[in-house]
């Protein structure tokens, strides 16, 4: 069985991540980790038996089959030109760019890259199940969705402030998943917000709690909920509401330990962010690259999803600025 | 302990629940029952031990200390008046009427009345646990709701057609929770519907399906899930999201029964509807009624809240109708 | 709809029940409270319209039609035997006595009474809805059981020293759900017990934790876990493991009220005690007992069942003292 | 970071799932594999870059740290003996052996023997934090316990006639739970059992379902229901009851998709058995005996657990023969 050669563009917290899933893949091996900061290449690739090396160096070598693409978002978009034109195949995480117009510009050159965006959440085996429960019609014809999504704590101001805003770097995964779930494209959306969790974000130009309704041709409603903080971990829960009864994923705990005692019984914690609760997701989005490499599929997620999603996020966002709802 | 004497207008599904309600409660007694149909009428005064009588004829009955008003809702308002004119206390079931301009020329007439709008939910044990909760911090201060109402199945087409439609009918319990809970008035409103559950709702202009959100000054957001039929029962759920966690309050289950085989483990049936479902409401709203007529309350719902959670259901309807939010 | 007359004997706690239950059920009067200490029973008979009386005035009232026996235990059988003998239907509490040579000695004079013995826990809708699925196969042929039954809190000492220990004052309703769920007469036991909650339960020759274990002629096997202290409300569980998956009955919430923060998911308190856990099946044994009275039912619950549990509870014991099992 | 070598005895499942966890260990890498059957033998090693080789060319070996014994049973314990002389440290499959006569004669030629016996349970995450929680006092003192333990469905009779019977085979890790959550030494133990679930079980001289209680010189209860078909998945529970509350692990689903209909709401699949949920457990026992090997450990589960889980099995064989409790 062939080993595919794969570099990683990008060493930190989610670049390991992926470095993790290359190494125990089967057909996997991490050939080469790029990254401004010598030191977390170095690390990295220390552990993988990897090189450092510049992505130039990286694509002029033809022995390299796959990029993953977990740069700082900034640079998504020309590591995947670049990558595509080296004729890698990739795998970049989300969001493809923050500039709906940028995606725009890219898409002929793209136009037939081996290219598989990351929205690891259709990899979540919870949601994976819910979906193929929604396909094989277990309620019914579905009406309406609602996706809650709420993190555990708001990031760091300094994160906020070139995040691209809640739309475009939190509820962005749930635009995803919306788009996967309804059937149908999204005809209108509209979206309040406001910053209630941090003043600081406010005074960023940001929000941290919004709630966004999604409209599709025939009827179907998303609602969305979203928050920079749960209080109480990560919050990733969907409810698909049919013709006969409603589908529902939700929360995962730490363990199924419970305590009974005079105040009620007390679950375990949930998971805390996502690198508990899509722990899966991340490996079966590694297998899916393997896959594609090996020929044996084409990416699940491509550059029309990465631009769909982020054009959901622009129009949320001038939905909020304006406030009333924008057609698509 | 002195027994107060109360009438019922109405003698219908829910007047029956009242009837019983009064006959359990050690302080009241029924005098008389009012009904167009006399056969309702003399079925519920039966068993109850009162008398059939016209409204006329009661609210001449200096005997009798208060009425129930749970007539067909056209005739609401025109009840309420003239009980109120004949210094009876009054409880009214909701909604007080359909026409807000209605509500807004009898302001003046009802300004003193001794007038309880029977919003059942309040008096649901598990929302009151969640308001009880919420009030004393246990999450910290509210940020968002969501509110999920969704009934069984859908009402027949002749009901459909003399409900008010959905907002009026059916979310303006909703509009009653949402009032209660935020803590702050309502700003701002936007809805979006659709007919999905039964193409005969479209067609009589209303909608069966709907996602609203409301939003305050300060910024906290609601979100209300409607559907006409939910495919498994009477799915009542609100979840308050704090600053320091969330409060969520569910559907009743018929019994703890559960069935674990092989595709899993399955709980019982969720109560069906609202007489299961609300059933300690109702009891527990005329326990309120019995202290409001006993002096020792006043109406905990009055025509404020009744007129405000009308204003409400129609400035949904507008938001529906013109497809951008509604000022109030 | 004739209404039947029935007096109460013992206006303690249990007898305050009965005596509502009897107030709220359309076809039963409240005639006559007896009990020794007269404050008590002035209490119920106001609130019920009904007259204080001795046990002998109610025995020689022809109006009578049933005798509901609330009083201490040792007074229950002979209550039974005079309530017979003066031709009244009677509804007894468990247990009948606290000697099963006693009972045996009764046994020809009671073997034609109207006796319904109320084993309360055969009521309660999570338990009938368990035996009726396991009645309907829905986990194909019962192979074992496990019984949980624990009490939130022990109960005072003077208490204990008459209460006839353990398994003949709580484990017997143990016995009866055991005996009603198995499908054949238990063959053999054996118990181990201890005094761990409170030594004072030791020092007075009684235990306040046990397992027993119970077989039938097949080999059904069915565990019975018991202690005076949950620590966190009434516990009172059952499952039934048939050839194709188990059925399970649980502990009821307050509500469904749940806490979600930073220690996870917290539900609301567990129902503390079996005034409110059993209320349900308190109405319901009343309702059956008004069946009984006219003629609509015989008494589900008669002297042999309690006879049977009572003789399981003497074999509990008699294998804790001996530390073997006790054939039947 | 050194890295240890360690050799596989025994190629079938659960030596499989041995060699992927030292395969993905940073620190371990597999050497050898020995397996009667060829076939079986290569295919692990050629999946870990290992070499076929026999247990003797193993032992003789000096670049070998360690051997895992996943043999069939009755090699366990000559493997374990063999390796120990040759001075490798040794990760043993439970059971050690299924006589105790012959453990008791092994005992004093294994004591300094760096061997860690596989009672995967106490590495599962849910039973682990059970029992951190219980060492906390999270519910005060512990008073007694309940073990749930069902296989999903009966082994073939082939199996059966070899595995030592339900209690050296399956029950064997009940009775090092009991030991490991009980904090004294069990003193005392009753069994009962019958051959319900397969009647060819039954001819074969075993039993499918049982119930064994076990006592502690404090008198602390332990109750443990086992049963070779569950009917519905892996049924793997356990609940600690202290003086201030009960702690609970239970069964893990699937995933936590939920389907809500008209019968009720469905919970999804429980995990099917112990490949599925005990993964995470065998991957934490490779790892502490990484720790083993590396000196930072001495093993958490030894010689003396594995006998004495043994000796608990052949006493509650002993009491089932004898239909009396059996001291130890």
């Amino acid at each position: 069985m062939r080993k595919f050669r794969v570099a990683l563009v990008g060493a930190g917290r989610i670049g390991r991540i992926h470095a993790a899933n290359v190494a125990s893949h089967p057909q996997l091996s991490l050939s080469h980790v790029v990254d401004p900061v010598s030191r977390s290449a170095e690390a990295v690739a220390a552990g993988a038996g990897a090189r450092v090396a510049s992505l130039a160096n990286v694509l002029a070598d033809a022995s390299v089959d796959g990029v993953i693409v977990a740069s700082s978002t900034d640079m998504h978009l020309d590591c995947c030109l670049a990558a595509h034109a080296a004729g890698k195949a990739i795998f970049c995480e989300k969001p493809l760019d923050l500039s709906l117009a940028r995606l725009t510009r890219a898409a002929r050159d793209l136009a037939d890259a081996r290219l598989f965006v990351g929205f690891n959440r259709r990899f979540d085996p919870h949601f994976a199940a819910l979906r193929a429960q929604l396909a094989e019609g277990a309620v019914g014809k579905l009406e309406s969705l609602q996706i809650t999504s709420n993190d555990p704590a708001p990031p760091p101001i300094d994160y906020v402030l070139v995040s691209g805003g809640l739309f475009r770097d939190m509820a962005i995964h749930d635009f995803d998943m919306a788009r996967w779930l309804l059937g149908e494209p999204v005809s209108e959306i509209f979206a309040w917000g406001a910053a209630l969790v941090d003043p600081a974000i406010g005074e960023a130009g940001d929000i941290d709690t919004a709630r966004t309704v999604l409209k599709t041709p025939s009827g179907r409603l998303c609602a969305i909920a979203n928050s920079r903080r749960s209080g109480f971990g990560y919050d990733q829960r969907i409810e698909a509401y049919g013709s006969a009864g409603m589908l529902r994923a939700g929360n995962v705990v730490e363990s199924t330990l419970q305590v009974w005692s005079e105040p009620g019984a007390r679950a375990d914690r949930f998971q805390n962010f996502f690198l508990d609760r899509y722990a899966a997701a991340y490996a079966a989005e590694m297998a899916h690259f393997a896959d594609v490499l090996a020929g044996r599929a084409t990416p699940l997620i491509g550059f029309d999803d990465g631009t769909a999603a982020l054009a959901l996020a622009e129009a949320a966002g001038r939905s909020l600025a304006d406030g009333k709802p924008v057609r698509l």
